[in-house]
């Protein structure tokens, strides 16, 4: 069985780690920035040093095809992202790439044997952090977004995703995206970005699908008054019913099933003022699991909420919700197969993570394969995965995309 | 006795109502913006318009003096501000400025007799809204700040005081300054800017000082991690934390004295976004008491508060203090005369809030007088003082001076 090099997967991560360095281990990255343009440069030049080269779409993704001996086949995609979270680690999304640029520079400086086409490839803000939504490019591709709108999305200073693409000058033509008559299959490594696999003790991550999810924002309504001159007994202070509102969702929720992930991570004040009450709180409520009633359950538990916490009215509004995606299950019987062979530890899960996959699962058999994260940190600078794991995690890899090309 | 004019008062408060309106009843008019100017420029008009004209000094306070007839007595100062904190209302600061043009025009309409000269002032940027800390202009003139420091205080675009100071034309001469041998007295009619008066239905707040406090930052250290994919057992959730540190000093600080009054209005988490567990988190505590032995008790509070809330470490750090300022017992005691003559119903209270006249009265003899706020309401749109009561208010200012220019 091949294998793929290790000297050359830790060049790469350390190669990588120097575009958009924050200075504490990790970076800042953000799509279409001068930092992912070096990137996606090392992307192009390291391709290009095997014989293959990069085009790209017209949402800037980026495709580097090693072709295949018989003609007229469909490829093997193998894609993540380049883009980073503000403050974000050295794995997320780039080990992917990192993993289809060793695949494609294993099969083509070790000559494999390959019938199909095999693609590298970079999704384009992913993150979505500068530009919302994440997995944008994907979204437009598979048909999730309509590109005009995402074309006009807006970073915070106010530049829009459309300007920043044309100044990019990685648009290319639409007749290269990804589609279903050129490709037969995706696979994406990616690091699990959870404990599960440190804890317990296992090298891969086979992945069978995505978790469904459901977004709320959380709203308290109080009065705005002056910090000193409004007696106690007067106050209605949003700050403080949000707190109280997030403490009882946090109570509420914990007694639900114990696979149920939720998060309340984003937090909006007005006017946010040391020297004035709190006039209204808005914050996120984030909860996924695999099994849609656990995830009604929490629905149940946000609208049977009191309507009112410390005299201010609190309301809900769903912000978004997608459905689990389950993944190819041929393909992830593929990434079982090349796991066992390497006799490498696995664990069948779902990904609490979205993923460009995804979306792509929807258009072609589409699976993910993961490797332990450190402490199960991510978009962090803390984040980590051993040369070692991520080498386990490419040789699983090379051996599915093999696989594959025997169909 | 002498009374203003209540139409004319009208017509102050809405003619300054359109400088920096808003839209929805109230004003942003932040300190040397375009809409201060405005305000500024009314004030030189209408002070002209009686024959008075109006000199800055070097911090852009305004000041427009009517002679007296004793040549060489030192002036009788009214003062206030006309700069606005975002969405605030059409009296806070502003109605000061517009009493003490209406006590100038009153008196130099109806001839009144006066000994001494009798100045309208405004002061620059009480707020601090723009350009930190409140209070600035009186506290250079008062020796509280260093006016390099000051100059060099930037808004969150980056430009410094000192170049809103040049731009704007109003700098002038530092020999113009408030000073201890020019001036007799300086009196601030204010709104309450809380409560009190309205529910007690009293018409005159004879204020007998400025509550001390202390500030407060409160802050919860956590671990960032991805939303999807870390079990909830695994986290250090830092808004959680903070949510429950914020509810345990609510709770703790309700069983001290009454008449604390305490604010945590500033919320401020990392990362914010609603897919990253918050990493840390920090907030704001201000506590207002006229007994420095009631702040003791809430510093109390905060150091005996637990060391951990969920996993997270806390920890705290004292922003700013400032004591109990008492005002000049003497004019207290004119004020509270004046507004007996009248037959006003009024009540001896502390402010809550900061004004310049707490730094001037440690330079010349000060006080000032509170009229009712409308439920309460100040630093928002809602604010409101009905014309009648303002009227009070600026008749009690009225007598108040003329008591002042009999000593």
């Amino acid at each position: 069985m091949y294998t793929c090099n290790k000297d050359r997967i830790q060049n790469k991560i350390e190669t990588f780690a120097t575009f958009g360095d924050a200075g504490n281990g990790g970076i800042t990255r953000f799509s279409l920035s001068d930092e992912a343009l070096q990137a996606r440069a090392e992307f192009v030049k390291r391709m290009k040093a095997v014989g293959v080269e990069t085009v790209t779409d017209d949402m800037a993704n980026m495709y580097a095809t090693l072709p295949g001996t018989e003609p007229g086949l469909p490829r093997i995609v193998m894609a993540s992202h380049c883009d980073s979270v503000r403050n974000g680690g050295n794995y997320d999304g780039i080990l992917g790439v990192i993993s289809a640029m060793e695949v494609v520079e294993t099969i083509a400086i070790e000559k494999i044997p390959h019938r199909h086409p095999i693609t590298a490839m970079i999704w384009t803000n992913e993150e979505g952090s500068l530009y919302p939504p994440a997995m944008m490019s994907s979204g437009v591709v598979c048909g999730k977004f309509l590109k005009d709108k995402i074309l006009a999305s807006k970073s915070p200073e106010g530049k829009t995703f459309g300007e920043a693409l044309e100044q990019s000058g990685y648009a290319g033509d639409e007749a290269n995206r990804l589609n279903p008559n050129d490709y037969m299959a995706m696979l994406e490594l990616h690091i699990e970005q959870g404990p599960v696999l440190e804890a317990e003790k296992k090298e891969i991550g086979v992945v069978v699908g995505v978790l469904g999810m459901v977004n709320y924002r959380i709203r308290t309504y109080g009065q705005s008054d002056h910090a000193g001159t409004t007696p106690m007994a007067y106050r209605r202070d949003a700050l403080l019913a949000a707190a109280s509102a997030l403490k009882y969702l946090h109570t509420e929720l914990d007694k639900l099933d114990s696979n149920l992930v939720y998060t309340t991570g984003n937090i909006i004040c007005h006017p946010n003022i040391h020297t004035v009450i709190p006039d209204h709180v808005d914050f996120s409520l984030d909860a996924r699991h695999q099994n849609p009633e656990v995830i009604k359950q929490v629905v149940e538990v946000i609208k049977n909420m009191p309507k009112e916490f410390d005299k201010c009215e609190v309301k809900y509004q769903e912000a978004w919700a997608r459905k689990t995606v389950n993944f190819n299950e041929e393909l992830v019987g593929l990434v079982q197969k090349s796991a066992d062979a390497f006799g490498y530890t696995s664990k069948k899960m779902y990904s609490g993570a979205g993923h460009d996959a995804q979306y792509v699962a929807d258009m072609i058999p589409t699976t993910m394969i993961f490797v332990p994260s450190k402490d199960g940190h991510s978009h962090c600078e803390l984040e980590f995965t051993s040369v070692e794991e991520c080498w386990r995690g490419i040789n699983v890899l090379l051996q599915t995309v093999l696989e594959v090309d025997k169909k």
